[in-house]
């Protein structure tokens, strides 16, 4: 029997609300549903208990008893663990969810992430710079529409590496940049329709709204 | 029994030589003893069977009989639960190991390759989004010189979580961005002393220069 405990912020402003990495866990343990608590932890004093689960300062980690895990992939991979729900049983299909959780991550959102950076600044110089990491983001785009374009989910009947892919996806699709890939488009759709998903970005939503009210 | 067959390019230009990801999994396979063969895909023309096996027609990826990994951190991963010389048996070492190596990825390299590509462009401009790259890879340094300056290395006696990040961190240090993180320095010198990795450079070292030789 696991006893999951998700720690976030107890706050952050406006702009990543609804795109706090919480929500994959959220999600995930909604999908599973897998019983879970919610602890916060100070956004502006992060103190030595902080680093103690989390090294970089950064949220969520998750306790599962006595382990604590930080990092959203091995977060996922953990829950994956826990329920069939989340990723097959064969050697194959938990060997490719495997694959695309670090591709989510380091073929992905290592380019979509610097790229949001560009978009979040506001910055609209077209420096040799800007170009770069444009091309770096539509080179990997190029390449997940093809692998979307043949499938609903990246493993088997959706598992956590949809979560990830789908989450890292979200928000390159929020600043409209998935306008000429439209397979990608239609599956961050179709993962964001999920009751699950839907469940984790409202709960998100409300656990920082309510600490505005608590203000 | 495992049958491994690590894929990588034919052929790189010099400046990633050495730098090549296919490293990180000789590196592994080398510290394990396990018994592999190398193979190589053109770098030049990147057909169906590279995208088969690779769907953003990167490299590296391995074969273990008729299972197909790519990104090498899920290699590593694969590779970890091979040989126990690469991963502990225990719960909380087994966690430690995968949060290290999704942390690798996903908190250090995502800050240290936007800067590198900053490095490899020969731009030396002082933008505004230059300068915060420069900070972004800065915090997660401070935070990975606290987590080194207290241990040899990152989980137990040397794991591929440290194959990982002692690669990830080497990068960094190539263009002296670890001048002023000496434990992070001392890391990555401990690591490539190790004889596992000297073999796997010189490997890969090799592998390109006959290349060039048959060219």
């Amino acid at each position: 029997m696991s006893d999951l405990t998700l720690t976030t912020y107890d706050w952050v402003p406006e702009m990543p609300r609804g795109f706090v990495r919480d929500i994959r866990v959220r999600w995930a343990l909604e999908e599973a549903g897998l019983p879970y608590r919610v602890e916060s932890t100070p956004f502006r004093d992060r103190g030595p208990d902080h680093f103690a689960h989390q090294p970089f300062g950064q949220t969520p980690w998750l306790t599962d008893g006595d382990l604590s895990v930080f990092e959203s992939g091995a977060i996922l991979l953990h829950l994956g663990e826990l329920s069939d729900k989340l990723m097959p049983a064969d050697r194959r299909g938990r060997n490719d969810v495997k694959e695309w959780l670090f591709a989510s991550l380091a073929s992905v959102e290592a380019a979509s992430q610097p790229w949001s950076f560009f978009k979040f600044s506001g910055d609209t110089d077209e420096t040799q710079m800007r170009k770069f990491f444009d091309g770096f983001l539509e080179a990997r785009l190029k390449h997940m529409e093809i692998v979307m374009a043949g499938r609903e989910w990246l493993v088997g009947d959706f598992t956590i590496a949809d979560i990830l892919m789908a989450d890292v996806l979200r928000l390159v699709d929020r600043f409209d940049g998935l306008a000429d890939y439209p397979a990608c488009r239609s599956y961050v759709a179709r993962a964001t329709a999920r009751p699950a998903f839907m469940k984790a970005h409202a709960d998100q939503m409300a656990h920082f709204a309510a600490a505005d009210a608590a203000a």
